[in-house]
């Protein structure tokens, strides 16, 4: 019996070392520290000044200002940018070493923003410093790095599946020395932030090239004429304002030829790079929100009683337990296993660790919060506990950076081709 | 109940017979012509001229108005008030017969309140018609079943688990001829609405009784002194408005001695009148939305493509959809022979029919509508579906008039009890 | 909001009338008294004799006359051949009333065979009446009809997937006034009988016709040279003696050009006639299967303890029974609306609802035999109880007659359908 | 154990490097030729000699010549009882080692056995090696060490559920110097191989003491006057002859008081000696399994066509695999881990870790296993492939060693205790 790939089993595989690197330590001692210090303090000044404003797409004088202090601390201290590769070498923190970080940084929304790692500022530096001309550095990736101003990228259209690369529909079209833009996108995280000046922008440039070549990726000021912020779209009724995931329509929108990045028809090329070490850091912080969950499960059950038991005591409850716990055990080793497999391997060659995790883990931990929810009773549905919220976002994320089905596809192929079919029709 | 092995299987069980009678036919029809003639135009006006208000709690000029004008024409015509038997007699619509009508209903938000059938009030008439005194009757059953006030019913409190009637903690103590309330509730549905009138509310009269003696039911108008709404509890951001689930304070609130309903310790006794029927209603609504979900995944699933295909096409979605519409079969005759089950036995005997199709119905329409966002990309989860209000409606569904888990735990005691152990500690 | 199918639910629809007809009831309770009073203890008798018999697939002297004494008693009683329409008006016991009475058949296994209702033998004798000529009809379906022989269907074959008419690759080539037939075939149930004297075969006698016209149905006599029988295919161990699972080899055997059924190109045809009421059949076997499975999962529950309570009370059994009670009943709802489909509608039209049923029960009374095993600790998989045993000739049921997966793929394309896109490449 | 919060994370834990050790891998290597060189042609010739023996519980001339000849080689190599430990420093292959080895050990059924690494030995001898006296060690454990007897561990009880200790009934009494055992016993796994000479078995010396002190663990030859062995226990149908899980009487059996093991009323404590390391070893074999099923359901999809394409691509197949790739490699890394866990922190305090895989491992692999079945069809079930019985055996691994509901009760009460209510009634 060839028990298959077990056959192949390297004992001494680096990817099974899953520790932090030592190195980074020091780091990570000193974000947590940070993040616990500074960024929590000032984030309940930050929300307690915000809650009863107007625009929900606006700050109210002195946000901004306590939000800037605290990155003023940051970049003094050095927990600055440290997401960022060198260009040049292309080194720079490991990717399972920031997955650790990563997993500090999710547990307060303004930690990422506070050190300059917020997405998708961090994919549209990163891509910036990797690909970027002299001037397009100099004019965006400069403020960027500054946190002087923020960014979006537009990726998703609303009439067609963009999980095939061939359905981006926006259409950018070469007249006159410039790109001139036609199309609609939706879920434009990041465009309703007042500070976002600049867009990164997937459009069709060749509709008759290969598939993956009939992209490109183009850098749009918002306040370019024709770009048209129609309003945020909702996620289970929640507008995630002032940040936003913005429906934005391009009429006729003008942009200089050299707006293009890397080049015409290397758009799909780009979001290779980006996409990995993203996903990554979101499924750490999908863990996190699963521990949050099970921790209020736990409590919930274990200071409610009925029938003369705790809650906890009752039925499969233990059980449903045990399950989230063995889950977010199992999740936790695959994200740094996936975030190891990109240090060692490279993206490509880990793009199947990464599709694996991608595909396990939001939907994963869906089932561990809604089973705090029934936990809950009523009050799990309520505004009385993070659960409701925390479901809804989790939820999304089995749709953003490719539904589920599509990561499934790259796995199950990636088997095919291990099995050595790999032009099976 | 005997849910009968396969032994003793009555091969000409009335029970199986699921079919309206024929003496109910034409009310269903005229029902169904009211509601798409009547109702649906009229809806339409009313959510127009709402949409833009300020008090979500509140209705603009003109909205009741319209409403009143459609309940006028119901009326009329006799559509009024056909879910209430005769008090003396028992005799009305049966409940399959209503189920059928239940399910026309639930596809407008306005149907059932155009035709005074509308949740609170059904059960609170109900109750009042069965064990009111002539004067409960003729202050508030008359007024409700002329359709000019509304009312609320006020059981789950906040801070212990209601599936255990001996955890009601809100008190009513009686001194010098009147009951002195103290104490919490939420998600009283209803109460948000200003032509809310009265409550009928589960007071703890007696810790010291018996398991099931220690409560009653209480009347209180919405105006007495010390009644506090404090707002309304969301439901996955949701506030409901206007109708609301309301979360209310009762601070030494005082009502007469005589306002008690039925008799002090009868209040578990009342809670059996009313969960039957109207839990049967909102499984037939639930699946008339898993209807909704499966056509719209369906539309959305043949019309957009992806790797040349239609999206229904790919991956496992065929069986998706198989799935589904194996489970909405499934759950409408379980529903219809749950409702036959009342009809035959008596809501006493169907309880554990009703407990099946209340544990069944929603967590599988949940399901159903997940999945059709699953097909819908990030449209699925925004404001351009119904589809993420149809999933946060289903999900409280699971734990409203008792959890998932105590429905079950009321049919796995059943079967114990089938098997001749009753007393199994 | 249009919900649907909903808006064209027919409430008197004579489908939801799921009772026996009143006509059908003698019958039913004669069946139901024979099975106890005679087929039970001959059949005590009949396994005692047969227990350490050398060669499983055959029979020990007595053992043939227990079973025939008991025939001709049923034959006497009238309670013989029931299943048989006539062939003239297509009449005979409704599939509904069929459905109830196969329940209190699939009780004892040789229950069937006593009243000469036993598969392959009714598909076998259905499609000769029907579509036999009269020398067949004198040959084969006489002796038949007597219980004089038995008989066998080959339809599987080893090497391609069956669910797929045009894998059929079992030839039959015409030369000389003679069928020649090569090919292989396995899981040819009751082939492994020495009474079986004739089998139907599913031949391929024209690759190049469309695909549904490709195939024929054939008789061969178990005794043509050239017939092999290579042995019994097992069934998670099991071989299923002395009836069997046979792997049959065909080379080059040779029968009169008359031994087609109905035509050349009309294998398919013919198989659609078969295929309805056996599925419905093995369904309620199934639920029968089911029930029996939570019998015993609530007496082991019920009378073994751990940690000072029964286990039954411990964990999240007692949901595990009433999800299972759940299943049940809607399983039969199911599966008796299935039955009185064909009835109403035809086989043809009610296609969907014997694939929706098809694919719905086996995997869920797999699941639930699964359940009873857990409860009992090792002793579920053992010798001790039948359970084992239930559990693996149900799961074989997911792949007998078309894998879950082909039956899906029948409901969610009629969906798609409904939706008006029969065409949907 | 702390299973930690994100908050505690520790970024270095020793727990996260699930590397082989450098030292141990020649011993690695050195196993896996042995296996593929030695082991592989002598079990093809030994399973040849014995295919046609009548007596099932015996072997036949030859066959235990071929596998001494190997067992000897294995000693001469030094390739033996590598899995002990030294009984005075407690020192030997760490678990992770002895992990990724019980994976090689696991591809042939008779590879532990040339090794004499083979169970129930192992943990016989390891406990004898532990605590067993002196002339325990003369009489018992050289012979094991020497490989020339084989012993059985006898622990479960058919009449009760033995998952709660308490309710071991096998008593033995002290009369006149020595023991005096009656009671039964099942699925003594080894007990019917013939040269099993001596069994482990656990009975009740105290049904007064403390819950864990009721219980002793005695040596019982099997040659003993009244040791009655009834049978094989099945499992599925199979007896897994020569080895066998054996039905045990014991009816007055006598052994010296001396053949208590470390004490009276410590037979729960030598539990817990030998429970992890075997559950580890069960696991790796589990996910070997799984890997098969995999390659084999691969293999089957990629090679077989329906509906003009490979089964691979139809329907949700591709998913399935995925889903089952993404299962093999998170269970790979949770059982690592265990086995990491218990040689940082000892058995004790790893047993929620060895919980955790045991109630995760089995119950997935089934899943995979029989997702493997049905993509196979009829072949899945047959004696073609090997996966009807794989999934027999796994499915029984949710049975044995505790079944998973009670390792899920050990995961969530370390939960619970997590959050500082140890006592919770």
């Amino acid at each position: 019996m060839d028990t298959g790939t077990l056959e192949k089993m390297d004992v001494r595989d680096p990817l099974n070392d899953l520790r932090m690197s030592e190195e980074a330590v020091p780091l990570y001692e000193a974000v947590k520290k940070f993040v616990a210090e500074e960024v929590e303090p000032m984030s309940i000044k930050f929300h307690e000044l915000g809650k009863d404003r107007k625009d929900r797409f606006a700050y109210v004088p002195g946000q901004l200002e306590l939000l800037d202090a605290v990155k003023d601390k940051a970049k003094a201290q050095g927990l600055w940018n440290f997401f960022l590769p060198n260009a040049e070498t292309g080194e720079g923190l490991s990717n399972l070493d920031y997955a650790y970080i990563a997993a500090v940084l999710g547990k307060n929304r303004l930690a990422s923003e506070s050190l300059n790692c917020a997405a998708p500022d961090t994919g549209n530096m990163e891509v910036l410093e990797r690909v970027g001309t002299p001037q397009q550095k100099e004019k965006w990736l400069k403020p960027l790095l500054n946190g002087e101003i923020r960014s979006a990228f537009a990726m998703t259209e609303p009439d067609t599946a963009c999980s095939d690369a061939r359905n981006v529909r926006t259409q950018a079209v070469l007249k006159n020395g410039e790109w001139v833009i036609n199309g609609e996108k939706y879920y434009a995280s990041g465009a309703g932030d007042p500070r976002c000046k600049i867009m990164i922008v997937m459009v069709q440039t060749d509709p008759d090239a290969q598939a993956h070549q009939q992209q490109s990726q183009i850098l749009v000021p918002m306040d370019t004429p024709g770009v048209e912020v129609l309003g945020p779209m909702h996620v289970f009724g929640e507008d995630d304002a002032p940040h936003g995931h913005m429906h934005i329509r391009f009429t006729d929108v003008k942009v200089p030829e050299e707006n293009i990045l890397l080049g015409v028809g290397r758009g799909f090329e780009i979001s290779q790079l980006r996409l990995g070490p993203g996903r990554i850091h979101h499924c750490m912080r999908s863990i996190g929100a699963a521990e949050k969950a099970l921790d209020l499960m736990l409590e919930r059950g274990m200071t409610r009683e009925a029938f003369g038991r705790p809650l906890i005591k009752l039925g499969g409850n233990q059980e449903i337990v045990s399950r989230a716990r063995i889950e977010i055990e199992a999740m936790r080793l695959m994200v740094l296993k996936a975030a190891k497999a990109m240090d060692v391997l490279g993206n490509k060659e880990a793009r199947v660790w990464i599709s694996m995790v991608k595909a396990m883990v939001p939907e994963r931990v869906c089932k561990i919060i809604d089973d705090a929810i029934q936990m809950h009773g009523a009050t799990g549905v309520s505004q009385w506990t993070p659960l409701a919220n925390m479901y809804t976002q989790q939820r999304t994320l089995r749709l953003a950076d490719g539904p589920d089905e599509v990561h499934h596809m790259v796995v199950g192929r990636a088997e095919i081709g291990r099995m050595g079919m790999k032009g099976l029709k």
